[in-house]
């Protein structure tokens, strides 16, 4: 290979200027000329190209969002969309891609591959962590690290005043998010999308027990199948109004800013393994980090396949509130 | 003087331990002896009084929230509970008082003079800013920092997605928070209570000149007269639909967190002066900091007035949006 | 077993209270009584005990240092001392003990096993991530992230002058700190303990192609055989005077502060890890992650083990720095 | 006037950025053109001038250190230097300076109006504070919030430990950074270049009361008479070995880093003021910050005046010791 491109895709996660980076360098490192790609699969079509080198990912590695930008295309779910964007490449000389993003941009790739055989490896770029074949994804450390950071601010104001706040955090599908922000953040209660709530969850969270503490934290996915944390302070309220509890959406904060050093050193690692093995040929599939360990994980399954949460973690709550 | 009490009153701030901190020792240096009562006139009430000496305040100069708690009560607006308030006040001989609060918090202590000749004097703690006799309020700089920081988060997203957010802030009343925040966090557009926004406010924000750029962040009151964020947005997206902007809620996190220096140095500052006044017989007033001096305000004047927004900052938004 | 203490030794590490809150729950939640033991081994010697309840521990989760204090005990070292811990714990009725600290702890609970066997279990907590058995040690996490903020802060002065800088982070044994904030700062070197640094060092930092570069970090782990950051900073400026470079010596600020997510986390797991195996019999040991999975490492080995640096990410600056 | 220049010069501060940004809107906005010049006084020698509009000055506002660089010039300090940054400014059309900078900066701007007629208005930027002609200069803020967190760190040790520390800070001639951060670190003593320490100092520390206490911080500027803070700590050992103290010079992490709002909103209302003052033909001064209102002194004054410690808040410290 002469000549590879890098794009991002998808949700921006903090990370992915540290993963742009490694994979510029590594590229260059293997005498690999390296493009990037704007604005994801979208500048793929578009033509929006720009040849780095070692200058272009300088002073980088610290910034939150993504300097190659992204974005959602519609035009490239079509056949024709993804034809246009072959004929960039061989236009482009570009013979294999980093695709730095999550399962849609991973399917992209894949259906690239299928229709046109351009290589591509994949580096798993999501605040989510909802991507199969990876511990960890680049971003969510430092997404839940910025929501701990929120809930310890909330928790000056619930001690303050001796109240119960409910915390919404992202995760639509996912508890990735709400388990480790609550077992970081001390919470009461963590409700996830991959458990059913009980029945009695009201009185579980105020029992008389708890409300004997000065205050709760109560940690909710966004996609709980309860509805969210605005509805269930809500139907907490109408069984106990005399609690006052307090609602707190962290939204899109929980999105951007530097990145942790995990984050850093993932993105890096990654970046770098993924260069090595497109150059080795090894392609049609995604890098991870799995116990400590690089490893790969074919497109198609860590597509289909899906992460559970770690039942140990969630088990631990329980202990931690008695 | 012999023995004074100190209590902190509505909503908490950070920089409200600190305050409590230079009270209590200022007193001590005095030699005045101190009680704590916590959850502010509640506490008056149901007679919460903890003795305080130089180790009680000790570690607590750089935590969030208050340590001597707050709450609304019901029970202190009716004048039988005023009078029990004093009665206790009496057993417990306290000579003197010192409210850390906002303007509901001086109401009270007004009361307590007239009804039963309790002096007290005022510290404005509120990170709402909106306490006439004081420039700034303790608590205000710490959350326009953490606001701030939020736009920086979000400001990557934003650059990423090339897209535009309304965030908004803290400010049923007032836009203290919005002004300085916007200022800081680079807004291109700020909305507050006290301006009228123009009939054509989301053409000037979606300008062609401004659609131009790669992104917008505009920051919004809550209790600016359009609705918040969500209403605004919506709007906004009904008459541009292809520019899919996206809301934040700062919320909560604004009001917790360890207070910044200015917020420490303030609340160290005006906790000393509002004892030593209370030792000279200076009472029925409220500490603050004009023009870098501690100056007093009679509550009745404190309560009364309402403090304008500056004119000059609000003045540069426009030009730095040039 | 019905009664155990638990006790934070050595170092302070960011997370220790988080491992103390974790250990005092699992107990309760196993129907065990615990007894806090103040400033670890001296405490043991001097009686200072404290019961603890599940109240204890609240809203400790997030402090950096340890409630439970730290030092070091001469005492402790003889025989004759660690006879008076034994008396002290029988008299106190405490079965087993949880030891929060690295080496030097580990090797004080062994002989308090050997020599009059009460039971221990070991949690790993130093900032130098030093202690076999483990993959992370409490507290590592949160100094990496610290140090590395510290050098995006030096960055920005680096960048404005277009000047080198030497910083020094914690690390007399082993570069672990060193290796993983060189990599997440974006170092152009990194000089540890465990490598030889080649004669030719000062060149290869200060080859032709870095000069053309704005600025350099280099970081360097204050056990370094060239003799830390102002040893190598003094050598360099004597080679190249007109390079003007400057030094920063981290200290004392990696040891504290919040502790990070992860370190929560870790600190969460292995407290309450450490808990069950001490209730299930298997002591003289301790706890520890090892590829995601909590394990147990005699403490025999645990002391004589040496852990190595990860030379993949080692191998990386080089590559990174193209 | 058609066109201005901006430069910043001496050491960078947290701000600079803000403060170029606003200097570049607030021309634009009044028709005027600008250029950018480098590295101070250098780049104004070497012609390194880069034309700049309002994109140039995007998303800049909340970054440390300066886009437009800074250095030392010795060139400048000579006759025939001045004469080529004239004549370079004549070439280039320049007919105004904004210098960004300290007491340095503004002699040389100075001089340059004296021997060539170029008018010139500066702008406070230091972290220092010492800058005559306003309360506060660009930069400080951040600076004291950053010493402050970087004690906040500290304080968790020197808790743990039981432990005195003597932590340095930056200020060779003057105690401003000092003065405020001891105040909001908490600190037990302060010792300032602008006033002689006792001879009883060390007794004064470490007196029987002050050892009851569970530790101490004590904060010294770099410039203190005693030699800053390892000399003391070494004095203070050699008197009484058994305290054990501890030492932490903060250095450069004082100087870089994301502005605080204040800092940000400083920066902009200066730059905005400079320029508008500039085009208004009110030249050779600087502008400043006093008593919250923007003020202008002549460079000559403003370099020659010596702007005094705030003795209420040095009071305070003893107060607040009790």
């Amino acid at each position: 290979m002469k000549r590879i491109g890098v794009f991002t895709s998808g949700g921006d996660a903090p990370g992915m200027n540290a993963a742009v980076r490694s994979v510029v360098r590594t590229a260059i490192y293997n005498k690999v000329e390296v493009i990037g790609i704007q604005r994801g699969y979208a500048g793929l079509i578009n033509k929006e190209f720009v040849p780095m080198n070692s200058n272009s990912v300088a002073n980088i590695l610290h910034r939150g969002g993504t300097v190659l930008k992204t974005s959602r295309s519609m035009a490239y779910k079509t056949e024709e969309g993804r034809k246009v964007a072959y004929q960039n490449l061989v236009e482009q000389g570009i013979d294999g891609l980093i695709c730095i993003g999550g399962d849609g941009s991973y399917t992209g790739a894949m259906k690239l591959y299928e229709e046109h055989g351009i290589p591509c490896v994949g580096v798993p770029g999501t605040i989510d962590n909802d991507i199969y074949g990876t511990d960890v994804t680049i971003g969510f450390d430092t997404a839940i690290n910025t929501a701990m950071e929120a809930i310890d601010r909330i928790r000056d104001t619930a001690e303050s005043h001796n109240r119960t706040f409910f915390v919404e955090v992202m995760g639509r599908h996912t508890g990735f998010i709400a388990l480790q922000v609550g077992l970081a953040g001390g919470a009461g209660s963590i409700f996830v999308p991959e458990t059913q709530n009980p029945e009695t969850w009201i009185d579980d969270v105020f029992s008389p027990e708890r409300r004997k503490r000065t205050f709760t934290i109560i940690v909710v996915a966004e996609g709980d199948e309860d509805g969210g944390a605005i509805n269930m302070m809500t139907k907490a309220k109408n069984k106990y109004p005399e609690l006052e509890p307090r609602v707190a959406i962290l939204g899109h904060i929980q999105r951007g800013g530097n990145p942790t050093a995990a984050d850093r050193i993932l993105a890096t690692r990654l970046g770098n393994g993924a260069v090595e093995a497109l150059l080795a040929g090894a392609f049609n599939q995604a890098a991870g980090l799995v116990k400590n360990d690089i490893v790969f994980t074919p497109f198609a399954e860590a597509i289909s396949q899906k992460k559970s949460l770690n039942r140990d973690l969630y088990r631990l709550i329980q202990i931690l509130n008695v």
